[in-house]
């Protein structure tokens, strides 16, 4: 019995020996943070992954959490197109809710199992260096009417430094990095955490970017879950989002994906951070568990 | 004019020797970090202490601020002999007062200062190890009952690790570290900041331990503000102590500051973050601006 | 199905982070060896043991082979009391056996499994500074009369120099050492493969001696394969040795492993190396698969 | 009245993050090392410099301090055209004015304000590979005759070798260079300062040259000194100097900061020495003391 | 008398200096190494070499005592226009021969002139990755008949490693490789040593390749020993092929030689390794021992 | 003929290993600096032992080229028991003839023979820390008057600090001491060349002090210069001190060498360094060219 499980582990070795000292970029969705279970086996696969060599960063936000704590405030919240218009009261929530409440959450579950972490937002070491979002004429999806819109505390990322990243990878350390930004005046804003996500990829030349959400990856019909599409390239995501096969909430992941493999970075990755393995199933099985994007 | 100015410059010059590739060590209470404008000053401040070779570690907590938002929270805190106990629903409001909303405003600050900064909890790096706090038995000094009191999510300091600490450190960053610690399950507890900072001046072998309050020091008599002590040692202060000179508000200071000197640092000051220059005035005359106390 | 492999990875993490950064010393009998089968299945275990971060430094001899290839070519062996007698015919075979044979069999088991290896022999950077065994009065244990023996080119050991062994430990590459020395007259010299092991394992500072033999460890009564002794300390087994329970063939080993535990091993190991898994029973169980012998 | 001293160093701090770890090549002419306050005074604003992060690299010759031992001696000086023929006693002296005299005046007035500084010449470390000058026909301004000049032991530069003021920089150290070099049979000679700090000046890729002179920069009108110019590009000063507009004594120097400038330092400077703080002038406010010469 | 004999030691100088840190990749031939005190006396020139900054490697076969052990064995060689068939047990007797019996053989040797050397096989490290060779269609140059050849364990060069020859020669050791090299799967295979030679110079950089063999260089005249070439370019030696003047042994010498100056490799050298001195020669004599091959 | 002249290369093999990487300081007297020819013979010695790995670090004063400068400048010289008074014009002297024209002499004659030197005084990089003799009571041995001498810019080490040195001998340079020193004022005295030697070389804990002077040894009888006693140990030395068969002129060499040895350096030398190779007598051959003195 006890041999079998031996055995089980030699079969570990070719995948352990093809991702030693690669960078996996892993970004947690709100939904996957929020549930602490969850978040616990997370916290296992990833300093497991780390120990047999690769370098762990994990990017996330928490619109979740930053909604349900700003109802508890009583600071209303705007959302258009899916896009939060982030006031003075709401950026003073993010922070508190993205590096205060959540990231301290992933810090402590990685803490628990043994793992070097260190916490951060994209405002320290200058890691994003971020400009205002201008204001915009939106058509605004529910309503059909044009509106200019101020975002607010909203930022576009203008540069991504990784030194300080770099020098925690190098160190043994997981860095968890709340989606936060600045710019030189130290104007902090809220930035969208999957677009930091793949900055931050592509600016560590990372094997992988992982983007562990609460679905299974691309449907082919998005009513089958068992139409996933386990492995497509750059080309064939485009000609799905061009055939309207993905859903329009695909539509910027895909977007971005796209660019960062042209990049150089070698796959992304998106699977279901609320499925148990979900991480490890990429690490150490040829199939994978969601959709791997490549590119060729 | 501008050569009076330049000769200025000059008188710089000693002071500057004699801190150079030294570790400071600042605590910065609630009030200090509360008001944005003493905060950008007393940033700048510290970026110019760091430029001229000092090493700053940042420490901070912020009790002020957690109960304004525990508050508008609609959570009762409850604070005995000026000590919170720190319920679950307290201690997630602490993370996110500290670690988000605090931690993020004195690193915005450093950062438009052009200072590289990293926003950290003890939590990180594993920089805290702390235990909870035994149920206690405790005189209430508002009663002058007997209480039973299980402090809740309160933490004692078991050990401290500066490797993340150093390696920030020797590299050009300014590390701002916020008053949590976790166990070694990653149990989050709320930890008082003063004794941190003096753990990690002590564990860090720091030159000066900088507590900036909103107090001018210590006062022979507490109620001339003329009568501050700029300068006394350790076995000074403890008689102060012992004869009743000081607040009673002052005594855990004293105690924690008179063990942090018999470990080797060099000496501690207690001046008011609140005057501009406040810590200039440390590094840069022999008077001082508060009270400093030293071994001997 | 595949979610329970992967749970069964999660359970080697305790173990991975256990033995982190630590140094095994592991020799390989002859009897191992001789089998391309065995020797591929342990290269493979030794090879998932470094990629999970554990420093392995591999010792052998070849009694077996040497004896064969020297009837081949007509070389008759003398064997006094186990030990054999190294005229200068049998010191060529020696070389050509350990240096060249084995050592490159082991060197290429390792390699199909992708590792980075290093073969050696003992007279390489100069790691073992041998002289030569003096002529000895011994009792012949088969005749039982006492006779002068001249060992020939047998060597002791005289130092240890590990310099070579930790560069290539420290730039990620297996060493593999066959039981040769010379001294400073470059006189080469067969010296015990278990004596090499335990005095490189002390001057290493090793974790972990592991002895891979063809035994299952001590057996309390040794003719009942079923009364292995899985653990006991250095006094147990100096006991069991003055109480005769252990076989003489035992009587250096342990002598040797008890020397070597009171100079800072941590543990030794005997296991049987010719079943499979038993080195990754030693790493990813807590039972074990041989004997474990401890200071305390 | 502290206070307002305080702000005054607050001041200079976006001025010392500009310049922090470039390299600041200064070259003292011999009117500014001959008065000892001078020197003192320009020793602490060097070192004031180099305390807040800047590297200096200092240069001088000596040509007054030479003529003066040599007439002591009894040593004829013939100077044609303004330079100085240097026959054998001639460079002896040389040797021992420059890389004696001059030279331990100033490392001793370094080290009197407690910087580390290394005293050399340019035959140091190959700093300066130089070649004899060959015989010319010169056209004699005084005599307007034309005559066949050797001008003896006077060296031009064929290559610059800056490991050595590498290494001294990168370790802290202020290196002081005499205007000496040799050629590869060992044989020294005098060579222009000037030249030698420019050349240094864009092997190290210096941010600023600055030429400490006994004028307050470049005039105007040559008898106004009211009209100094304070800041041009190289196209304006190769303008001044087509125009006839700046003396003929600048006429090198122009030329050789042209070259310079186009070669990769940011500016250069010619300030008057003799004026308290110039030095700090040029790091410390934006107007500057002389005159600022850039590519554009 | 001594005096004299310390004059000569200054003569070594400028040669020294010349061949500081370069390295030089030095192939012995069976014939050298089989006679030991041919072999003591290279080593001590080699020691010698490196005592004064010249990196050296050492490359050997070991032809000629390959087949002698072969034959004790009883195990017959077909040699096939020079080239040997290596069947299953002839690897096995080259593995022991070459890295065994030979390879220690020139370490004990350097040993004993107080050398740090490190006795390695191509398998060793990756060094050489090849390929097995293809079954070919051969003429026989004895019988004339096209035979199908099948060289068995005879590998070819893919690739070469040097990582671990630059740690060993940037930490003071003398690498001694023998040449036998591994495909991925960890199949040995028996390499043509002149080829392993000529690729690690050129994959090193190596200033000089050097070829101690039995012959005294290229002679112009096959049958006069007089006749020796003591320098010539690739050219010239391409042209003595292709006019038959140079033996039918020395064309894939040659031709190897040819390609490795033309890779950057500054000079190969054919040396009669059993002449005395022939090594120092080389480096402390302008006229050399042997035929010096350059590019030009 | 060049076979002969190649081995005795090889004898010099074990002197090479022995003093790899030892550390010899060097000090010339003015008699030896003073001729061109000899100082180009020593440098060739002393390039050659750098060249085979020694580090060569050189001391030198140079009082005959003094006194005669100062001759020439018609400064008067006081020179009491042999120890010169040193007032300000012979200070400006001093600074002039040691640290210009000797150090340069000496580095121009290294860098003929290849090597990289770095001429120094003892003011650079603090290496000497000094203070001015204080004013004394002295019997004057010429006139037998008790005479209070005030030695001027005469100073007395108080300590040395060889970061400076150990940086340049890191780096492949050869440090080339002048004998002036500095205190922390910056005021500049001219120190004992003897001394510094001695104190430079505990400091640097070197492997030998060689004094080259212009006397073939210590002599058993001064009037025979074939008494030469060739080793001694301190105690031996010191008997012949109280026994008065050494020369009033050793007594301070013979008592500064006496406490050198005892606190570390192997063994000091005197040697006649007007002989051609002294130095390499010392390196290259048992016998030695002096007299050598050990501990014992």
């Amino acid at each position: 019995m006890i041999n079998e499980r031996l055995d089980l582990l030699r079969e570990a070795l070719p995948y352990i020996q093809r991702f030693k000292n690669k960078i996996f970029v892993v970004k947690l969705s709100g939904k996957v943070t929020e549930d602490q279970d969850q978040l616990a086996s997370l916290a296992e696969e990833m300093t497991l992954c780390q120990q047999v060599g690769i370098h762990i960063a994990v990017i996330h936000g928490g619109g979740k959490q930053l909604s349900s704590i700003a109802e508890r405030l009583g600071v209303t919240q705007k959302i258009v197109n899916g896009r939060r218009v982030t006031d003075t009261e709401t950026l003073e929530i993010a922070k508190m809710v993205f590096a205060g409440q959540i990231n301290i959450d992933i810090v402590s579950a990685l803490r628990r199992c043994g793992a070097e972490t260190v916490g951060l937002s994209g405002v320290d070491g200058s890691i994003i260096h971020a400009r205002r979002r201008e204001i915009q004429e939106v058509i605004n999806h529910e309503t059909g009417q044009v509106e200019t819109i101020d975002f607010g505390h909203v930022g576009d990322i203008v540069d991504i430094n990784v030194r300080l990243l770099r020098l925690l990878l190098d160190n043994g350390y997981i860095p968890v990095v709340s989606s936060l930004g600045a710019d030189d005046d130290g104007n902090v804003y809220n930035i969208n955490a999957d677009t930091i996500a793949s900055e931050i990829a592509a600016h560590l030349q990372a094997e992988k970017l992982i983007l562990l959400t609460d679905v299974d990856g691309i449907l082919r019909d998005r009513d089958d879950a068992e139409s996933r599409i386990s492995r497509l390239t750059v080309e064939e995501a485009e000609r799905l989002v061009s055939e309207k096969i993905v859903s329009s909430g695909m539509l910027p992941k895909i977007a971005s994906i796209a660019r960062l493999v042209r990049r150089g970075v070698r796959s992304a990755h998106i699977i279901n951070g609320q499925k148990r393995n979900a991480l490890l199933y990429e690490v150490f099985t040829d199939e994978g568990a969601g959709t791997m994007i490549t590119a060729s």
